[in-house]
């Protein structure tokens, strides 16, 4: 019996892989353009940090981490999101201390999250995200969602829809948390037993419910926006004239909420309108998160970020049709026929690599016609033929696969010759 | 308190990253020449996988291993390396059906393994590796060695040592491991506990023993290359042959061997031999291990592949003192005097990285003196001075900071204006 990959996971292959290295590659450069520099925290973190920092009335802290022992009896988890551990490392590096701020960060990389498989959701999946630590300006709120329209646009992306609403800063919070309890408390019996629970710990997930959604209550529920303080309301509104200013289209919604206390201010997310895309539709969420920092230690600090899925960014770029252009194929794909042209062939393949072709050659003893057909399934641009007569002149036949021209070339012109070819 | 980072785990920060996006880069190009192509499977596996592909008596399945239940009640280990899990992706994704052998593929990504931490040893390290499956060549033993000294000299490394060995065939492994234990068996009570019990189960390993490693009978011991039949010897030779052929320098060092029963013919290690570089002087080891695909549950087939680790690698780059010629630092940054200037600003910066460039600007409302040391901090190649007299008349000041030249130019032109620049 063979060993099966375990449930709910995926091996990327080559003829997918590409597609990665593509937007993981554009990503890189549109970080690099905006200055946020990369940070690689470890896959696995103290537990604590993700009880701290993700929340410990969350599903994904009580149902979806990956938590064990290792062998010296400490308690870990495998990294469900990023935005946690990139906040360790700005504490434990001291990076709160760097003259110039915000610390502008990105990461690449696997999260796990012990979910129920599905079509598009896996256990061990890959987020990019960016986080600006150490600032509250509403510049930099805007700069942020520049970058991920950017990113996004940048693929060719077109049918997208940015959600935005605000918070609002602690006095705001508060205000609307009192409102939503006056608002649901009177009826509070008729919602489900986890809103119930939600009534005094965390009313604002009420909102998010699933169940209760229809209940006529949430159509008339008070709205964040009614409560934002003078500071709050003119900060959501210096993002929103930003926006403008870059030209990024945006909606505003105030039913868009975040369940954790330290979520303040900017809440978006970026949703696919394309059609069949799903029933997931949501391709990005972020905001700002001004209590995060000193919740997992360190000092009071601003930040704000986002988290996209590269799994979900791919499926977007397959429901409009978007074919990103990789390169995939090789240059040069060396044919023989006989046993010291085949010998001869490992050194030509060899030269020509290193001269920076992709090129490649038969390993399978195959008969002349068998090699041409591995060169056209590797879409082969020229294939080298050399056989003994070639060798004896020390002369390979160099042919144009689309155009279909043959020349002779000696065997020592071979890399100036195609490089004047391409 | 703040939450620390795992023990013997570290953060890869800006600064330092740059150096790893740099050498993987290089990693991919240099694949992408010899047409091996990236697999990228889970951070974890069924535990079973690394038992039957690592081996249960080794050190890493012994006492190494991240091992844990996930919520299913499944044992999945963190992967303590490369090899074994591509090889299951081989099998589970039937890649032995494709018309083209072998099958060319490579990786890049964390391993597990918990060790004692010391320095530059860490539980969570990088691993790049190839793997070549499905044919048995001495041409494609010699193609993973031109690609391994390709990316090592690529990177301009030159105190490097190839080591390399034969193993032979079943058969001349069998006859080598008879006439070890006939050597061993007389006097093996002189040897250590654990080389006791490797004297029947695998007396190959007593050679790796690092207790017993001056025994007089260690310098007698039979050498494999006496026991390689004629098929192992005639591959070996090839394998020399070619890699005289291609002009890579190497010692064969018939003590190079590994211990687990499917590894055979070509082994090998790159070691560096620049001063100072402390006491683990292996860069990188691989060999042939036609045997693992068939312990794992596929059909028979033959492989061989190398891995080597990234924090080893930057540390030999440091032992030789070679600089990677790595970018950072911004082309502009936008300095501003009054409100205005500073929120016309965002829009000025975020033109110029649509434009490609790397830009920003300050966010802390630094006075203009402090924003120039800001732009110096980052390496600015021009500084754009942006006030209240320029905003009245839509231009920008251009300082280029290496000439200390400095131009009025329009905001409209001022994208063109630098790409003339630059």
């Amino acid at each position: 019996m063979s060993v099966q990959i375990p449930r709910g996971t995926q091996d990327i292959l080559p003829g997918k892989v590409e597609y990665w290295q593509f937007v993981e590659q554009r990503a890189r450069e549109i970080c690099r353009a905006f200055n946020y520099q990369e940070i690689r925290t470890p896959m696995f973190e103290h537990t604590e940090l993700f009880l701290r920092g993700v929340g410990e009335t969350t599903d994904i802290v009580q149902k979806e981490m990956y938590t064990f022992k290792d062998r010296g009896d400490r308690s870990l988890t495998l990294r469900p999101e990023g935005t946690a551990a990139v906040g360790r490392s700005f504490v434990s590096n001291k990076m709160f201390g760097n003259p110039t701020q915000p610390t502008k960060l990105f990461y690449i990389g696997p999260m796990f999250r012990y979910e129920r498989p599905q079509a598009g959701r896996f256990r061990q999946f890959v987020q990019f995200g960016v986080e600006a630590l150490g600032v509250n300006d509403p510049a930099i709120d805007a700069e942020v969602l520049a970058l991920l329209m950017s990113f996004y646009q940048s693929l060719g992306l077109k049918k997208l829809k940015l959600v935005v609403n605000s918070l609002g800063d602690t006095e705001s919070r508060q205000a609307h948390r009192q409102a939503l309890i006056d608002h649901f408390a009177p009826r509070i019996g008729e919602f489900c037993s986890d809103c119930q629970s939600r009534l005094e710990k965390n009313p604002l997930r009420i909102l998010d419910c699933k169940k209760d959604r229809d209940h006529e209550l949430m159509a008339t529920a008070p709205s964040i926006l009614d409560y934002l303080n003078d500071y709050s309301k003119e900060y959501f509104e210096k993002v929103q004239q930003y926006l403008t200013d870059l030209d990024i289209d945006y909606v505003v919604d105030p039913t868009l909420v975040r369940g954790l206390d330290y979520y303040n201010h900017t809440a978006f997310e970026l949703m696919s309108e394309a059609e069949g895309f799903g029933a997931i539709t949501t391709l990005c969420g972020g905001g700002r998160y001004n209590g995060l920092i000193q919740e997992i230690g360190g000092p009071e600090t601003p930040g704000i970020g986002f988290a996209l899925s590269i799994e979900r960014l791919l499926s977007a770029l397959e429901a409009e049709g978007i074919e990103l252009p990789v390169e995939t194929g090789v240059d040069c794909y060396v044919v023989t026929m006989g046993d010291e042209a085949k010998e001869k062939s490992v050194s030509i393949v060899n030269t020509l690599r290193r001269a920076g072709f992709v090129a490649d050659k038969d390993y399978q003893d195959k008969k002349m016609k068998a090699q041409f057909k591995a060169a056209d399934r590797v879409q082969a641009k020229f294939v080298v033929v050399l056989g003994d007569d070639e060798l004896a002149k020390q002369v390979v036949n160099v042919k144009n696969m689309e155009s279909g021209e043959q020349q002779e070339v000696s065997i020592d012109q071979l890399v100036s010759y195609l490089q004047q070819q391409v």
